[in-house]
C-alpha cells in the first residue's frame, strides 16, 4: 500500500454535481478558503504544491435519499461516488493524530457531503519510518502464550462489572483450569473503587502464577489499564513487574496520542478494544470503516484488535467480520507488515468455527468464546475442548457433526448451541 | 447538573419492544452475559449493586425508517425513545475514559439500537474533585487578551496549508495591524515539513511581540502543537518560552488521554479544535450530541472550544449553533462551573452579529471571521472595525443598517456580504 502521496478512498452521497463536489472536498482539507494579500506569495504555485488532488472520482448512480441532513441548497438528484483523494506528505508530515485531521477532519461537515464514509487508507513510506507498529503482534503473542498451529483460545471475563478482585481471581482459576489460552477485562472494568486494578492484577496473577507452577503453561491475560498517560504507565509497570503478560486498553476512549504514549513505555504485547466502533462505522455512509480505522492503531502499536466474530451477538454481519480480520492480517508496508492479530468475539460457540477458518485460511487469530466455555453441559473444560476439536475438524476439511461423533465435548457443544 | 449516579439521556430507535430495548442495552454496559458459577457471589446482589438502570424511558412514538442496518431481528414497526440509563459512581470511578467507554461504549453496535444518540450527560461531583477544568477559560482568555465588555475578534491563518513560516508571519503581520485580538493556526497546520512549529512559532511571535511593543497589545495566537503526547510538552514549552499566550489542539486527532496529559503539563489557555465533530453528531441519530461531546473536553480542561457560527459554511443549523454555544457557556457544576470560551467560525461577517448577540445575549466568546476580514473592500483594518461596529450595534439594540449610518466600515461591509 504504498505512495508516495497519502491517499484516502471515500464514498460519496453529494447533491452537487460531482466534479464539483469533490473539488469542494480537497479545496477543504487542503488550501481552501479566503483571498490573498500582499506578500504571501504566488498563490498558484503553493496550490501546485500543497492543493489536496482528486485522484480518482467514479459515478455509482443515484441513491433514493440523502443519509446526512443539511446537504448543500442544491436539488439535483443524489448521486453516490467513490472518491479518492490524495495529499503531499510535505504538508503534514508522518503524523498519524495530524493524518486523521487531514483525511477525517471537517469533511463530514462539509454540504457537499450527503453522506461520507472513508473506506481505505493509503500511506507513504514514511510512516513505516516513523512509527513503531506492533511490538509483539501475532508471532510475540503467539510465543508469549506458547501457543502454534491453532488459534488462541479465549475468554472475557464477564459479567463486565461488579466482581470484585477475589471473584475475578475465582473465575481466572475456573477459566485456566478449562485449559484457556486467553483471558481479557471487560471494557467497562479498569480500575473502579469496587475492583481496583492493582488488587485485581494481583489477585489474577496469584493464580495465573500457581496455575503455571502447575501445569507449566502461562495463561495471557490482558488487564485493563484504560485511563490517563500517567495511570496506564503505572499500571503496565504494575503488571510487568508481577509477570503479567498482557495490557488491554479501550481505543475510542484514550485516543491516537494516548495509545502512542502507552506503546512508547510498553514492553508488553498491547491489546486493543475497541469499543464505541458502531459510532465510526456502523452507518453505511458516515464515518470511518474499520479497514480504513485500524491503520491509525497499527501504526501507534497495537498488538491484538477486538473485533465482533461469525454470527455475532451484536449487530455486524459476517461479511463485515470478514473485511475486518483480513484488514488485520494483511500487511500495511510491504517491508514492515505490521500485521495485528485478530480477536475474534461477541456470542462465539464452537459452530462458528468452520465458516471462521473457511474466510481466513490460517489460524493467526485469538477466538473469544468465554459464553460459549462457561455454558457448556460437562463444564468449561469441556467447553474449551469443544472449541479446539472444532478448530481441529475445521482445519482438516471434515464436518463439525462428523468430526464429533467421536469426541463427546464437542458434540454436546453443537447440541447446546442455540445459534447457528 | 450534579446527581449520585452517573445519568445519560439517549434517543432511540429500536425495531424491539421499548422496554426490553432499554433493559438490554442497560445489561450490555454493566452486568451483562454469560452465567454465574460457584465462588462467584450472589448474583442479585451484585446485579443490585453494580447493574445500570432504566431511569427513565419516553415513548416519542413511531419513525419511518431505521437511520442505522441490521437493528435485530424483530419485525415490530420503529418506534423513538428517550431513554435515560444510570451507572453507579463505584464500577468506574471518576475517569473521564472509562466514561466514555461506558456511555458510548458497545451501545452503538447492540441490534436492539437501530439508531442511538447521546444527548446528555450529568455527572457526580467525584468528577468535578478528579478533574481540573480550565485553567484560565472565559476569564483567563480575557484577561490574556486583554478584552473585557466585548467578544474577542479572531481569524484563522488560511489559506490552511501552503504557507511558509514567513509567509505565516506576513498575515499575522497583517492581522495585527488590522486590530484582531485572536489568531488562531488552522486545524491542518501543525508541525508540517513545509511549515516545521518552530520555525513558524518564532516568526510569528517576532511579529507579536513587536506589534505589542509598538501598541501595547498582545494578540493571542493559539499555535496548533498537535502531535504524540512528548511532541505537544515540547512545543507547549517553546510557545511557552518565547511569549506565546494560547494553545490549540485538535481534540478528535489527540483523544481524552492526549488532552489531559497536555492539560496537566500546560501553563497557558488550551483552545480546542473540533475537527471531525460531524462524525459525531452530523447524524441525528447516531453518536454524541455537542452538549454531551463536549463535557469530556471541559473536564479534562479545554479552555476554548471551536464551534461553527451562525449562517455558517459547513452545515450546522442556527439551531444547533445556538445550542452548542450554550453549552459551552452553562456550567458543569454548581460549584465548579468549569465554562469553556465559545468560538464561532466558519463564514463569520458582520451580517450575523445580531443573531449571535440576541441568542446568547453575552460577548464571552471569541468571533473567528478570517473571511469577513481579509475581502473587507476597505482593507482588514475596516474589516476589523466593522465586526466590532456590529458588535456595538448588537449591544446597543441598533439596527446594523441604522448603526452602519454614521459607520463606513460597517455600512461597506454589509454591503460586501452576501451570505444572509
Amino acid at each position: 500500500m504504498m505512495t508516495a502521496r497519502i491517499e484516502a478512498d471515500y464514498l460519496l452521497d453529494t447533491a452537487y454535481p460531482l466534479q464539483e463536489a469533490a473539488a469542494a472536498l480537497a479545496r477543504e482539507q487542503s488550501c481552501g478558503a479566503f483571498a490573498a494579500a500582499a506578500g504571501l506569495g504566488d498563490a498558484a504555485a503553493r496550490e501546485a504544491r500543497a492543493a489536496a488532488r482528486v485522484e480518482a472520482l467514479e459515478d455509482l448512480g443515484p441513491v433514493a435519499a440523502p443519509a446526512l441532513p443539511h446537504a448543500g441548497r442544491r436539488s439535483e438528484p443524489h448521486r453516490r461516488a467513490a472518491l479518492t483523494l490524495s495529499w503531499p506528505l510535505e504538508t503534514l508530515g508522518a503524523s498519524v493524530p495530524n493524518l486523521m485531521t487531514t483525511v477525517a477532519g471537517n469533511l463530514f461537515e462539509r454540504p457537499e457531503a450527503a453522506g461520507l464514509k472513508l473506506t481505505a487508507l493509503r500511506l507513504p513510506r514514511a510512516f513505516a519510518a516513523a512509527y513503531p507498529g506492533p511490538a509483539f503482534g501475532i508471532t510475540g503473542t503467539r510465543r508469549l502464550a506458547g501457543v502454534e498451529g491453532r488459534p488462541l483460545i479465549g475468554a472475557i471475563v464477564k459479567p463486565s462489572v461488579g466482581y470484585t478482585p477475589a471473584q475475578t481471581a475465582t473465575l481466572t482459576h475456573l477459566l485456566c483450569g478449562a485449559g484457556v489460552d486467553f483471558i481479557k477485562d471487560d471494557a467497562l472494568q479498569a480500575d473502579g473503587p469496587s475492583c481496583p486494578f492493582e488488587e485485581r492484577v494481583r489477585a489474577v496473577l496469584d493464580v495465573v502464577d500457581e496455575h503455571a507452577q502447575r501445569t507449566g503453561r502461562r495463561v495471557m491475560v490482558a488487564f485493563n489499564l484504560t485511563g490517563s498517560v500517567d495511570e496506564m504507565r503505572a499500571r503496565h509497570d504494575l503488571v510487568l513487574e508481577l509477570g503479567g503478560t498482557c495490557l488491554m486498553v479501550s481505543l475510542n476512549a484514550v485516543g491516537l496520542a494516548g495509545l502512542e504514549a502507552l506503546r512508547r513505555h510498553s514492553q508488553l504485547p498491547i491489546h486493543g478494544d475497541r469499543a464505541g466502533w458502531g459510532l465510526y462505522d456502523r452507518h453505511p455512509m458516515l464515518g470511518i470503516a474499520f479497514p480504513a480505522w485500524q491503520v491509525f492503531w497499527r501504526l501507534l502499536g497495537c498488538d491484538q484488535m477486538h473485533l465482533n466474530g461469525f454470527g455475532n451477538a451484536l449487530c455486524e454481519p459476517d461479511a463485515s467480520v470478514v473485511q475486518s480480520a483480513r484488514a488485520c492480517q494483511a500487511p500495511l508496508f510491504a517491508q514492515k507488515p505490521m500485521a495485528v492479530m485478530p480477536v475474534l468475539s461477541a456470542g462465539q460457540t464452537a459452530r462458528q468455527v468452520p465458516a471462521t477458518w473457511a474466510s481466513l485460511q490460517n489460524t493467526d487469530l485469538i477466538y473469544a468464546a468465554g459464553g460459549g466455555i462457561m455454558t457448556h453441559p460437562d463444564g468449561p473444560g469441556a467447553g474449551v475442548a469443544a472449541l479446539r476439536e472444532a478448530w481441529e475438524a475445521a482445519m482438516s476439511g471434515t464436518p463439525l457433526a462428523v468430526f464429533a461423533r467421536t469426541r463427546p465435548a464437542l458434540a454436546a457443544a453443537l447440541q447446546a448451541a442455540t445459534r447457528p
